[in-house]
């Protein structure tokens, strides 16, 4: 950590910055420049509080050079992490990918979906059971009843299964009757929901806030991970920005920064991204492309009929034609389908 | 509801969209143009999927040119809603100020400051018991001793109280102890939590996401209201950008689009929004030249070791400064203090 | 400037760094803490190219912590800057309001609109003679006519012009009818039109590019000051955010930050920010509450039949109640109408 | 063009604003729904001007659902376009890479450079020669110097030359020395430099603005291709956005949103999008995947002492590497090397 200190502050009170830095039991380096003086913090940075020293009346501004993340950092752990889902895996040499409805809709409908998806190749079934809704009069989930037709179509179809958790409730539900948590991006940020998920032994689907920067979304994961909990991969779904051409904008250098940050797999959503079916192929070859560990792809039996997010969704034959397509790359990425 | 359709569908297809929409009991409008034909819908949209509409292969996009949130909207609410928080008032003719510490750190502190912040004419302290921190290193609130400083400090001086909840168990405490809920930035589309204040009779304090429209934010109110609890307060607080030079870009222009669709009372939080002590003075007269209702601005009896946001936060000094420089312009915007 | 250093370097390679800031002409500073080594530099960074530093394979990254630009610079030049505009005057103590059309449309038209204005209150007439248009079949302007009209209205009615430039050829033509030349936000990083505009001597009005940091505007406003152009007043505008209720996202607290990073005076213009109407006043009052030392507000004879941004031009009786309405303001900000 | 009114107008005022329209030529659908009526127009709408009709009080709002460029759009020029650059070509079936330096240093560097990036595959050398640099205190380039050394490098290896342009001036004299004219980021909308490029017979790539929407972008082709000159590739290199783990975020999903609006062909350029060297492999191999024509990546003889741009510099030995990895993924696209 460095401080930046202010113009013209005297020796007094630089000094007296030293010594509550020196009081917490760190060291310091000071280094006088013609414009500024730079106080540098030696030793283990948890013992002081940052807001602290950015509040100093001598301090201009306070310059982190660590990462506040621990467990998920790819310096402390250097080797690519990956686990088991029910039967199948993510992580280094294969790729994984997930695929079904936005929203479970009935026994029938999922089941047809699991069957179909089952065949192109996919090993995690996704729906969701409970769904984040802009408006509070828009179809919100089946619950419970989505998270069962899910555990049957498990059964019969041999697929693990992924569903989103929106509360403390909803994870103790799901935790009975699925294979990995999913946390949505709205959620990224809601702590008690990242801890609630960090005491259960199951692997988390980790997505990226609409606005969330790369660090804050380590930190999420870390907040899972000190719970216990390491079996965490992490999902980009495009981030909001100006451009409204697609829903978000995905994110793909976010893969090639993540590989370097940390050793957790990294899975990419074109479909929630884009919000448009005819760019889920060209931009799932490219996630694989630079690197990505896994494929989040809606599936639905009748995307006009579909009760949320028809216009992503591909149909049936799309999917096989989707998947006929990437089998080149993912050999070319050295990676085989999980 | 608009639909512009595909270019170069045949009239089968146009008829068959007109079937699906006909038969959902709507009625339609159909304009053709040279080079777009469009359809319109008439009657109840709330019998038909929009994204079922988009889904459909034959429609290019879906224009909405209705808001779905109606309890929240001004058209069918003229009136500028006010309510009393224990007793004091958000509303029309008023200036609510809402102050006290990010965090409350102990009952002495806490004393201390809402003692402070009465006698310059807040009539709300404001402290942190549950804090959304972005690390799980960092200090995470005390909880419920929190709460109950809070208590104790409203039943000495009088002031009403708010604290940010994160959690159902958190709503169900807060309500013991406070006499409005915050829900924070991080949580604004946490539905399940907005859901659980909706449940109860508190006033709410509705922070903006990070990164949230005011569409949405209007629909985030309408959770809360659509459970029958009709007194929510918005608060801007800034929204990220591209811009570093602030913690986040306070979006005043909200307060006159909000002022514009929607009856509820807009209160303004410059010391979230820049996260900059100094810049908390211009932006809370700008706040009141622009019409909110409100202020929250952080005050601590130290900032310089507070354990949380000291950077923003005002010394006591500073706040008597503040709220004495903004009395006239309370009072060229015809309010008075609360 | 502070390097952070790569992890594990070598004491060679670290030496090897340290040689060639040396060999500049600089000392260095080294700072070795547990997890990472820190070089500060002292002496005149200008002998040394930034790039080349965070090209060099031992750096991980580095840290400025001083601004490029100097004269612009506060730090410099504590004293806020003032100038005349032909009879009137932009700075300190002074609301200096420019109106008038967004384009040019005729000399009749234009006349009608300054004698509005300044019956008002208005000091500077403004009007857009050469129009950057998204698409290029949307009207451009009136070019050299709409200047002569300017130069026509002037002399008739005392107040002082300013038009947009566009190209080294519009500043020659402008010079010669105009008292003030605007640099439009599309342009704000157009560098040989900084230079063109920092060779004349005549005041210059710095539109904030629509993505522009502070930073970068300021370094922008250094183009022209370098050239021998001190008489530079920058203009809030609002940027681009993924918010679309408005235009843009005006950025109030941009006048803040400016107020402590430069001398120069400091405009806002409530009329683009928003491009509507009904906000202009509330937002006008805010800039005057927040410390703006003048507005830029779009009058029109005709609103509806503008043939550019009629939806946020105000028409003459609107203007009428808007100046009134911001006169207490004025009063408050203890400035005075130019 | 559609019309959403006002709530509550009366049929007077409907019935002037259908006037109006039809005034001008156009015809006009009327379709009246519960809560608003819309006014569908059809005809030719370059009659008519938009902003006039936003302005007008009785509409709400005016949504626009044809493309305002036509000659970049692919609605009416199905075929993708492709064209030769001196002995090279851009278009369907090949991949051009275009490398060389950020700035051209000297004649020497130059050379050394172009022999290496031809050696790969690279069919365009690149190099800038006027440098648009944040501060006025930065190195601005060699102007027609580098241009001269860009001319002797095309004689000696072969390669065509492409340089950017950021003045008419800059536009005569490269005109005379490469094959190819750059219009940068921060020039996209500078629409007197698009005229005076779309005035030459050169092959132009346009650069996507740091916050410019895809449509913004493409009307700016069209001020190109209105004077005249189809030759126009489109260049994505990065949005600005509030992520700073990467210099910008690049945008890969535009390549899709392009290659359904417009025939014309969509290089990429992960060097500048990332400003990280090791990002830049990963990502040519994605913008390959999703559909490019082309890459845009720098190379430097000593990327540690490069005057501008070094930490995206790939030096020769790196870009070796690269180019040998993306030829997989360059067959896989059924492209080859240009």
């Amino acid at each position: 950590m460095i401080l930046v200190m202010k113009n013209n502050i005297s020796d007094a009170e630089l000094g007296s910055v030293v010594q509550e830095i020196e009081n917490a039991g760190l060291h310091t380096h000071i280094s006088k420049g013609e414009e500024v003086t730079i106080v540098g913090l030696v030793g283990d940075k948890s013992k002081i509080d940052v807001t602290s020293l950015e509040a100093n009346p001598s301090v201009e501004k306070v310059l982190q050079v660590t990462e506040s993340y621990k467990l998920a950092n790819k310096k402390f752990h250097p080797d690519p992490t990956g686990f088991a889902v029910k039967n199948t895996y993510i992580g280094p040499g294969t790729m994984t990918v997930m695929s079904g409805p936005c929203a479970v809709e009935s026994e029938e409908q999922l089941l047809t979906i699991a069957r179909a998806v089952k065949a192109e190749g996919a090993t995690i079934l996704r729906g969701g059971a409970y769904k984040p809704r802009t408006s509070p009069y828009s179809f919100q989930g089946l619950e419970e009843d989505g998270l069962r037709y899910m555990q049957t179509a498990s059964k019969e179809t041999g697929l693990a299964t992924i569903c989103e958790v929106t509360s403390a409730h909803a994870v103790e539900s799901a935790y009975k009757y699925v294979d990995m948590l999913q946390v949505g991006a709205r959620n990224m940020q809601n702590f008690e929901l990242l801890k609630e998920v960090g005491k259960t032994n199951m692997p988390v689907l980790l997505k990226r806030g609409l606005c969330a920067t790369i660090d804050e979304w380590l930190n999420a994961a870390e907040y899972i991970m000190a719970g216990g909990n390491e079996k965490v991969a992490l999902c980009e779904r495009g981030i909001r920005t100006y451009e409204t051409s697609t829903r978000n904008t995905l994110d793909l250098s976010a893969v090639c920064v993540l590989k370097e940050r940390t050793h957790l797999p990294v899975i990419v959503d074109p479909s929630h991204a884009t919000g448009v079916r005819a760019y889920v192929e060209p931009l799932a070859k490219a996630a694989i492309a630079c690197g990505a560990d896994g494929l989040m792809i809606e599936v639905h039996n009748d995307p006009a009929h579909a009760l949320s997010d028809g216009p992503q969704s591909l149909d049936f034959d799309q999917f096989h034609s989707v998947m006929t397509d990437l089998k080149p790359y993912i050999s070319l990425a050295n990676r085989t389908l999980a």
